[in-house]
């Protein structure tokens, strides 16, 4: 069994307003590449804030006194701070360089997910407003297009707790399940497999990472071919809320 | 650019002493596959501790009153409780439904990472008793058959916290960095890339659960090939550390 991951040459550095579903037609065109059914495009996030304008001029903020005092503790500046808080539904923990919230949308992750990079200074990108809208538009586009069944998932690289280093992780979801529900299923010796839940649009994430960089190659769209789990996956209604623990499940927080 | 995530057909039922280079030469040979240099192979860890005879059998352990204890509260079997606290180093969180603890290795994960699918009813495996160790055993003995530079890591499927699902998780690691350490490179605006260290290991582990599987379909050997990553990552003497996060610096850890 092989699984093909292509990273999408030729993708240009968006702008506000640019329609992406045009710009990755016209770059697959390029390339010489056909979706093929089951196609799962794998988008970087700050590709999708960006052509959506959803981008935070750090000038224009009024830092709070909360973000005076958090900013202080976390040597970050005062007016980045207030953005995280203002993307934020709770502040979680803030350490000696980092700030860990729940952003509205669910995610509990460092800076409210507001980036710096690939933007200009002075400016930072938020996560995009509604992620799973934003891959749904995508993958219905892109659908009616090319007559495929695809799937389309946003990506974010983010840290975890307990390891160093972060990873290419899902946060907006459209065309398949990001949650693999295996229990009931049977092992290789017949026993029913207990913890069987599969984040498998985290791995997918994860896979893209690997290709998309996040400096000069610059490869924002990857396409994962071959995924066998796809059509058990299939739902079109899907959004990334199954892989989002609730607050009151979680051991980690209190 | 494209990367190629190859599952290797035909390894067997691996069982106490089996030689794990020779099955992967083996199951090469008969897929017609060459390995080349920079191939990452990806081994899921129950192959390992099953090959080194790393089986726990639950009937010849006497539960203490700790694991009687919370055996209770999370409904699990006590001798399969004791088995965990055997195995760790400190029992971090109990839930209704979980035991998480830090292993003797390290690694803060659910169980201790013992593990009662794929082997006979009243057994268990723990991870590999030194999977950086199983790793490089087996990278060496493939690069001195082929004479190709390969890397080898060891995977688990783990939980998250604040996530719902596990996902592949590198357990072990030998002849790459696990660890891409960006600090210092620039984004597409020629802004100095800040949090920029990237978890390798652990993408590629994700990346190669999506074809691992956990059931009938039972590929515990994935080639990835065509990492560009790979000669700046290359390190003959890595090991998966780089990845622990120490419970000091870990404000989810009290």
């Amino acid at each position: 069994m092989t699984l093909e991951l292509i990273g999408l040459e030729g993708i240009p550095l968006v702008k506000k307003g640019d329609n992406i579903t045009k710009l990755i037609l016209k770059a697959l065109e390029e390339q010489n590449i056909e979706l093929e059914d089951s196609d799962i495009l794998l988008i970087a996030e700050t590709m999708v804030s960006k052509a959506e304008g959803n981008i935070i001029n750090l000038g224009d903020i009024l830092p709070s006194d909360d973000a005076i005092i958090i900013a202080k503790k976390t040597q970050k500046d005062s007016k980045l701070v207030e953005a995280i808080i203002q993307e934020s539904r709770e502040v979680v923990a803030v350490g000696p360089d980092f700030i860990i919230t729940e952003t509205k949308d669910g995610f509990v992750c460092a800076n409210s997910g507001i980036d710096e990079s690939n933007v200009d200074e002075g400016l930072a990108t938020p996560m995009p407003k509604n992620a799973d809208k934003s891959a749904r538009d995508l993958r219905e586009a892109l659908e009616d297009v090319t007559g495929k069944e695809l799937a389309v998932i946003i990506t974010d690289t983010q840290g975890r707790a307990f390891r160093v280093g972060a990873i290419g992780t899902a946060i907006g979801c459209s065309g398949i399940n990001p949650l693999w529900k295996r229990k009931g299923e049977k092992d290789l010796y017949g026993r029913e497999l207990k913890s069987s839940e599969i984040a498998t649009a985290d791995e997918l994430a994860a896979a893209a990472s690997l290709i998309q960089g996040q400096a000069d190659e610059g490869l924002p769209v990857v396409i994962v071919r071959g995924f066998t789990g796809f059509n058990l996956l299939r739902n079109k209604d899907s959004n990334i809320n199954p892989l989002l623990l609730p607050k009151q499940y979680d051991v980690f927080r209190k």
